[in-house]
């Protein structure tokens, strides 16, 4: 199989180093390109990984790199490439979803699979990409999108065929989950948690997106809509982070025995499947009791195969990697 | 795809069930023949699953049904039929694997998939089924060998691929795990909650395979085999039962905040993989501790993607024949 890979941040460079760190069991998937914003490679023999991990090492821009060039056009670039599959994981936008959305659109219409970490253009135009894979007889790999490493959607996917899922309850933002950890190990207030969380590089500078419970609710909305063959929109769902959580209310979930978590959960109300996402007070006996620090899960209710958890998945970028080539993999087999 | 079931005990029926359950969804899935010890039917264009349903409440002989017959050959029922998949769902047996690995072997001969939820012939020769899949070009699955609904191949096969998997820890037996909590919860000695567990139909009257750790060390031994590639025999598995486990252990540990469950661990010893069966203090932030009841779960240690948790399932014959569904519709999808 012969990559394309666009976007060359954590998760890009991560993928690149895990297929040299894994030539010899997977040597048959080459790379064929590299992109990043303004820079690019082709080699249709394949790029030599450790050359070029090594050239990034000290520089961003390609196209001082054996045969790079500057300015490109990804038409042009897959046309010239014999790439199979389009691995994207260019900066997310989750107002218009693009450049990554035209990107994905871009490489099914000339027949490419495409794999994909970045939530923007799933949150944005899910239904329609799902809809060009079909015309086009190619395959859409999202499970980056939904926690990375926990493999949420391909677990799912395959390990819950045939049964009818009434439900989904998630953990699933890494950020919020440590936060409330640190405050309850450490008896930590919420902004000193929080600022902890930023010293250690695990919240962000601008941590709205996680702490507010939007990363949460884009998960669940993808989760929902990828599980349940839904289209449900982000303004649909009910969201409130834990910016208002106090070391009061820790201690006094504590006191009986309890833990409070950001909760997104799908469920139906009547008809209708609703999603909402909450900072929950969960019991002990909870399987999501003992998913702490950066650890996330899923749980699927269903109606013949029971209520399915999966649990754990690394919290890193090398995880997220990894999830990309899962992807690529289960997209290979078939 | 067509169907042909062999062996219509607890969970042959519930299969039959679910596909009339679910026959709107999956209407194209047709049984075509189904089969018994001694009698059986042939229907080209699908049994009529209702009538049959009802017929197997009062006889268990198929022959006196309409176009039954008693005594049969697999090979010839086969030939006779259109089948593409068989469901071997036949009585185990652990030494010998027969009938059952005739069964399976005969079929995919012929060039059928093969089901089975037996795991008498993965127990006895899964390296020879493998070889004689692949040799055939058919698939062979087995998750309804392994826990039941709880999706411990298929989530891990699809869920991890691409990683490494260094160990696997698995609390697999619902009939254990069922007595060790009704010690702990109600305060029962081993005989008594034993004895409880055979008047609730859990254990079974001779309990030997489940609390002597059979059950959980063949699971963990197709598990292994299967998920990482090995071929250990049952024999190389070090076993220990939870029948020496006194309500004073179980209190002890509940005293320093643990539980006893009975753990499946495999593991690289130097090279070697070692499989290893045995009570095991678990500590009150691991997620097994919620694993309660007749609950299961397992946990793959992996290189890329962390540790990854599978837990839960439906534990019952239905649970276990949406399992056998899963598999075909995991086979049929490529």
């Amino acid at each position: 199989m012969n990559i394309g890979l666009i976007g060359l941040g954590g998760v890009g460079r991560a993928f690149i180093q895990l297929l040299e760190m894994k030539k010899e069991e997977f040597g048959n998937l080459r790379i064929v390109f590299l992109l990043n914003s303004n820079s690019g490679i082709i080699d249709c023999d394949g790029i030599e990984l450790n050359d070029v991990l090594e050239y990034l090492k000290e520089n961003k821009d390609l196209s001082r790199y054996k045969g790079g060039f500057s300015k490109w056009n990804l038409d042009e670039v897959i046309k010239a490439s014999n790439a199979d599959c389009l691995v994207e994981l260019t900066p997310t936008n989750k107002e218009t979803g693009e450049p990554a959305l035209s990107y994905i659109r871009c490489g099914m219409e000339i027949g490419l699979h495409v794999v994909t970490g970045n939530k923007g253009p799933i949150l944005i135009d899910y239904k329609g990409l799902k809809q060009l894979a079909k015309e086009k007889g190619v395959s859409l790999g999202i499970g980056a999108t939904t926690g990375g490493a926990l493999p949420s959607i391909a677990g799912g996917e395959y390990g819950l065929r045939g049964s009818r899922i009434l439900g989904v309850r998630g953990v699933l933002n890494g950020t919020t989950n440590y936060i409330l950890s640190l405050m309850e190990e450490e008896g930590l207030d919420y902004l000193e948690a929080l600022s902890m969380a930023q010293r250690e590089g695990i919240a962000e500078a601008n941590p709205k997106m996680d702490v507010e419970g939007f990363d949460t609710a884009i998960k669940m909305l993808i989760i929902s809509n990828t599980m349940l063959n839904q289209d449900i929109t982000l303004d649909e769902v009910e969201i409130e982070g834990i910016t208002g959580i106090g070391i009061g209310d820790i201690e006094e979930a504590k006191m009986v025995g309890k833990r409070i978590k950001l909760m997104g959960e799908t469920y139906y109300d009547g008809d209708r499947l609703k999603i909402r996402v909450h900072p929950k007070l969960i019991d002990k006996d909870s399987i999501f009791y003992n998913v702490m620090g950066k650890n996330k899960g899923v749980e699927y209710i269903t109606d013949t195969l029971g209520e399915v958890a999966i649990l754990g998945g690394a919290s890193n970028v090398l995880g997220a990697a990894a999830s990309v080539l899962r992807d690529i993999l289960n997209i290979r087999r078939w």
